[in-house]
């Protein structure tokens, strides 16, 4: 339905479509509205060409635009305590908690054969090294309590077996089969508060 | 669930939140994508960088780069039959059909008292304008077959009744109550083959 459109719009509805869940429909409905509000596309335009920026903090993995995020570089939080997330989104939901005050390690995805992500995939030897230099006295689980997060929880406690640490995950306030991204703040309060101790 | 995000990430997460239809959710999806496709970010915001150039066609309303639209710079469209309709969308669709080889004039909305949009923020002296200079022998109606566009069908009907022009509408080959711009182009290509004759 692009007929007798500018080349411009034409660009920004393929642009659009190529989106996740963004069909040709939702893609010209969003250009014709950013047409109308030319304001709106500079600022989005703006914020999105930013975006290429932003890559992994060296130590924990979590999206920064410097060389450590803002919580690896945050003094007041404890060196000690290692909370491991699936990704920056898992990350934010149990930040938003405001209950942790450790710092975080982000594998970067689940244990999954079925998706050929295997432990060389996540940043595993990562978590090894920081907890070999580091100090660090308890790693807790934050992954989901679905089967690819149960099973990376699994791997995770043997790898550590022979390591002085307490390994910990969050309590079960989780619904079983929810993910952490979508939980909310009060059910992720009560899960880190109660997290279970499992050695 | 922003915490722990860097600056350019939150800023993209809330220039998407701003657009129809995308909760925080959505967006935070969306961003977290870009983020990991920086070439698709660099695309997108390149293309939508480009919106605040389009601007209204100075002869039929159409949206355009340049002063002119590419259906009014073409020599190849009969100059004498304009269609009308309501807005780029509509326009877009109709052509897709294919069928129509004239011009077109783009009204920008459909007249809706509850909305306070009454003719005078509608584009009809640029339609009478027209009209009076160019010789047109056709008005074909082509607006959607609901309360607003029958209302503004009848209106426009009313309004040339003075001047020496056919007046033509789609057939209702359209389902009643469907908007134009979700048409499919066979339907529409009946509607255009099949218009009714007003007077």
């Amino acid at each position: 339905m692009e007929a007798g459109f500018p080349e411009a719009l034409k660009r920004a509805i393929r642009a659009l479509a190529l989106l996740p869940g963004l069909g040709e429909k939702s893609a010209t409905r969003l250009a014709l509205y950013l047409v109308s509000h030319p304001e709106r596309a500079e600022e989005l335009s703006r914020a999105l060409g930013e975006l290429p920026r932003i890559r992994l903090c060296r130590e924990c993995g979590n999206f920064t635009e410097e060389d450590l995020c803002s919580l690896c570089q945050d003094p007041q939080r404890d060196p000690s305590v290692l909370c491991v997330v699936e990704d920056p989104a898992a990350l934010a939901v149990i930040e938003s908690a405001g209950v942790f005050r450790g710092r975080y390690h982000v594998l970067h995805g689940l244990l999954s054969p079925r998706d050929g992500l295997g432990p060389e995939e996540l940043r595993l030897p990562e978590l090894l090294s920081r907890i070999k230099q580091n100090g660090i006295r308890e790693v807790l689980l934050g992954l989901s309590p679905t089967a690819a997060g149960e099973a990376t929880s699994a791997y995770i406690l043997e790898l550590l077996k022979d390591y002085p640490v307490r390994v910990t995950r969050l309590a079960c306030g989780l619904a079983l089969g929810m993910e952490v991204r979508y939980a909310d703040p009060l059910t992720l309060k009560r899960a880190l508060t109660y997290r279970e101790v499992l050695r």
